[in-house]
């Protein structure tokens, strides 16, 4: 299971994801002279990769924009996909699927194997558990996972997620049932198959801990630090010990070069290495 | 808005939504000739739509199977979506996508726009408003719409969608929300702009006209009929007098030749009529 396997990496290299989320407005004028948006996506996310392998934990592509650049941006993502992997790396697809049954087959099949493979996918979890049920095969046969979202960090998370349910938070309800399904074991490290998606935020005090003493044997994918607003101390709580989760941020790095007078590469590693002493607890 | 369009087509054509879910195990042996997966699938749709475009309200492309498919699959899409557009009909690219902010734009890039433009992108409210109003701007300025799931009709759907929060389901309080946002106005034909994903149950008695008195002004689209249990009787219940929503079948219709004798694309026309049938109050 890929879980196991981001421990391992987050042992290894710290908690850092990098999110890929290409945006042509702000890519450096360095990567002008490719003429096809394809070239130009894939070696800007080449230079991303290259200048933080060794300080990274995984790389998390946001589909949406490749997707917004229709096929062109596809074929970027898949070599993307393809370069991360060869290079032994880890992918999150973070692509917030939800469906059901041959449906969600399906989508395992789109990001599981063949042209946009990685190895975990993100996925909603509104429609029910029967929505999440049909990936478990996957994650046995093919050695992969998904992070569920359960808790995000935006504005909106109060119109939903936070309803007061007999008293516990939707999202805590929500967890509580994916963490019992059937299948959900806890794997050589001591987290379960099944991640949750929890965003890092700033609202309440100690949420962090409140959030992670619900799910104590599940890996977090954590959203929303930097840009998004949240702190270090606000994803402290969600960590244990610097693991039992992988902190993301996409825009905190990719457009770190922005404010920066050093060269793209420089600038890009610079952030990552500024974000990993923020938490990285045993560097 | 594509609402009143979508309202206008059910009044000339009746309720049917034809469900583009390719399986490359279920496409007749007549398309076995074309050398690619990207020309297999464009002409097997191409062979549903003509078969049954004037007695259609839309098509629905279901994105997991194409991306299944990889580029290849997607390439298809595209190739669909563009014969759709072209001959004037209408597609409701069923995505479910769930994101906020600067990502749910990207996905309205994607999707309203470039390579796999259609007129209707389905979305998932999981995580609150603020991953839908980046929609309304997109289905003023250009014409577009969305639905939002709120009530499934799958197993599942007990799971989250119908947890009781004070004596209510917890899908009536989404809707009722999503009813109540700025901007979501209602059109010339009575409809609002964002409409509801609510599938054909045969759960529980009167579910139809419970849901249907909810969300009175709001547009549905109504899967779950036919292979997925739905009957006739509890579709007519959420409809308004043939109309003020569409309903899909996918299997019913694009594998209904393998029950038949006749041509693929005489098997797949009876199905809409037969389907069509079922329940076209004005025929």
């Amino acid at each position: 299971m890929s879980i196991d396997k981001l421990y391992e990496s987050v042992k290894d290299k710290g908690p850092v994801c990098v999110g890929l989320d290409p945006n042509l407005q702000h890519i450096p004028e360095i990567f002008d002279n490719y003429s096809s948006i394809e070239d130009k996506l894939f070696f800007y996310n080449k230079a991303i990769i290259d200048s933080t392998y060794d300080l990274t934990a995984c790389y998390k592509p946001q589909l949406a924009y490749y997707e917004a650049l229709g096929i062109d941006g596809l074929k970027a993502l898949k070599r993307t996909n393809e370069y991360i992997r060869n290079k032994g790396g880890l992918i999150i697809n973070d692509a917030k699927r939800g469906d059901i049954s041959t449906t969600a087959s399906a989508y395992a099949r789109a990001f599981f194997e063949g042209d946009l493979e990685g190895d975990i996918l993100t996925l909603s979890p509104y429609m029910g558990l029967d929505s999440i049920e049909p990936y478990l095969e996957y994650i046995d046969s093919k050695d992969k996972g998904v992070f569920v979202i359960i808790k995000t960090s935006n504005k909106g998370s109060a119109d939903f997620e936070e309803i007061d349910v007999n008293g516990e938070p939707l999202y805590a309800i929500v967890g509580k049932k994916i963490v019992n399904m059937n299948g959900n074991s806890v794997g050589k490290h001591g987290y379960r198959k099944i991640g949750f998606v929890i965003g890092a935020t700033n609202k309440k005090e100690n949420e962090g801990e409140y959030i992670r003493n619900l799910f104590k044997d599940t890996f977090f994918l954590i959203p929303g630090y930097g840009a998004q607003g949240g702190a270090a101390k606000d994803v402290m709580g969600l960590l244990v010990d610097g693991n039992g989760g992988v902190v993301n941020s996409s825009r905190g790095i990719i457009r770190a070069f922005e404010k920066s007078e050093k060269d793209f590469d420089i600038a890009t590693r610079e952030a990552v290495i500024k974000m990993r002493e923020d938490f990285y607890v045993g560097l």
